[in-house]
C-alpha cells in the first residue's frame, strides 16, 4: 500500500525553462542587455548535474542548491560575456528558481492526490526553495524532504530513503513522481514505487521524456490523470 | 527584521496532557484497563527529557521522538503494573502524540502570523509526528524543521541553526516561539529572537510558567496577541 508520494520538483513539477528565461530577462533587459534568454536558462540548467556530482563523489562538502545555483551562475555569467553583473544583481538573480510556474495539472492534481496520500517534494533543491514554490504556486506540502534533509543529492540512494522514512514508510510504502527515467531508476533500486509524469515539452518542445526508458509502477500525462490511476489501482 | 518564526509544538502549540489522556483511555479502556489518565500522560511526558538527554550526550545515535516515545512507554507501562499491554496496542498508543489538540487561539494565531512571517515547527518531534498534528489540526507550515532536520534535540545550538538556515536567515532574523524558559534561553544563545507564550495550565492549573523567568523579545497570552504585539512593533 502506497502512502507517501514523493516528487521530483524541477522539470515535473514546474517549467524552469520559461521560467528561468523571464526572470534572467526581467532582471537583465533593464541594464541593456539582451541574450538568447532560453539559451541562458538551458546553459545555466546545464551545470546543475556537475556541480551536485561534486557533491555525490564527496569533493565538496554538501552545499544546498541555492549555493551551487549561484556558482553556476558566475560561470555562465562569464560564458555569455556578462562579467560585468553585479553581486547584489546575481543574489537577485539566484532567486529566479524560487519564482517558477506550474505545468497545468499540477495544483488540481496535488489538491486531488493530497486526499489519499502524504505529499512531499523530493528535489534536489533546497528547503527555502521548495517553500517559495510552494507559497507562490499553492502546493500544500506535508513536508519538505529531499537533498537537505538527507545531505547529498538524487540518484543517491540515501535521498529517497530519508524521504520515505520521514513519513514512516518502508520503501515499497512511498512512490516517487518524476518526469526523468534515472531518477525513477534510483528510487526503484531504493526499493520505492514509481510514478513517470510525461513532460515531453521539458526544455523546449520535443527535449523531454515521453515515455520512461525504465519499469516504472505507473505511467500518466500529468498529476489528474496519475490521481485517476491510482484512485483506479 | 524577523522573517521566520519557528514554533515550540508540545505545550506551546498542542495540549499534549489531556490528548495522550484521552487517547489512552481510549485505547486502553475497553481491555478493562482503569487508572488515572492524567497521571499516565503526566509519567510518560516525565521520560521525555531523560530520553532525549541520551542523544544530546551521544550515549546513543540519533533516534526519532516516536522511537524514543516507545520505549519510554514500554516503561510507563511496566511502571502502571500493564505490562500485559500487548505490541500491537503499544504502537497504536505511540501515536496519540500524533493526535493531539491545539490550544484554542493557534489556528486563527498562525493564519494571521502566516501573512508575514515564514512559519515551520521547530520541535524534538519528528517529521511525521508534526505532518500528523498539521493534517489533523490545519496548521499551515512552510517545511518541517527541528531534531530530525539537524539530528539533535534541543535545547542544542544545533537545531535552532539549522531551522534558522533552512529558511536561509541569519540567527537574528528568525523567532523561536515557545511557552518554555529553557527553550528561549537556549534558543537566544543561539542568536536567534524570542517569543515566550504563557502556557499556565500545559500541564494542569497552574503547573505552567505564566511569564518568562529569561529575557525575551516579546511575550503574549497566545498566538493572536503575539500577531497582534509582532504587527505593532
Amino acid at each position: 500500500m502506497i502512502r507517501a508520494l514523493l516528487f521530483d520538483v524541477f522539470g515535473t513539477l514546474v517549467d524552469w525553462r520559461s521560467g528561468i528565461a523571464r526572470e534572467a530577462r526581467t532582471i537583465l533587459e533593464p541594464s541593456g542587455i539582451a541574450i538568447d534568454w532560453s539559451a541562458f536558462a538551458d546553459a545555466w540548467r546545464g551545470e546543475y548535474q556537475p556541480s551536485m556530482e561534486e557533491v555525490r563523489a564527496g569533493r565538496i562538502p554538501f552545499s544546498k542548491l541555492d549555493v551551487l545555483h549561484r556558482r553556476n551562475l558566475d560561470r555562465v555569467l562569464e560564458r555569455f560575456g556578462l562579467a560585468r553583473v553585479d553581486a547584489a544583481t546575481r543574489a537577485e538573480l539566484n532567486l529566479a528558481w524560487h519564482r517558477l510556474d506550474p505545468w497545468p495539472d499540477v495544483v488540481p492534481g496535488l489538491h486531488k492526490l493530497r486526499e489519499r496520500f502524504r505529499l512531499a517534494p523530493c528535489s534536489n533543491g533546497n528547503i527555502s526553495l521548495m517553500a517559495d514554490l510552494a507559497r507562490r504556486n499553492d502546493f500544500r506540502w506535508d513536508a519538505i524532504v529531499g537533498a537537505e534533509l538527507a545531505r547529498d543529492y538524487k540518484p543517491k540512494p540515501s535521498v529517497y530513503l530519508a524521504a520515505a522514512a520521514a513519513f514512516d514508510c518502508a520503501p515499497g510504502e512511498a512512490m516517487m513522481v518524476a518526469a526523468h527515467s534515472g531518477d525513477l531508476a534510483a528510487a526503484a533500486a531504493a526499493g520505492l514505487r514509481t510514478a513517470f509524469i510525461a513532460r515531453p515539452d521539458e526544455a523546449g518542445p520535443g527535449t523531454g521524456e515521453r515515455k520512461a526508458s525504465v519499469p516504472v509502477d505507473v505511467s500518466a500525462n500529468g498529476l489528474v490523470e496519475l490521481a485517476q490511476r491510482l484512485e483506479a489501482a
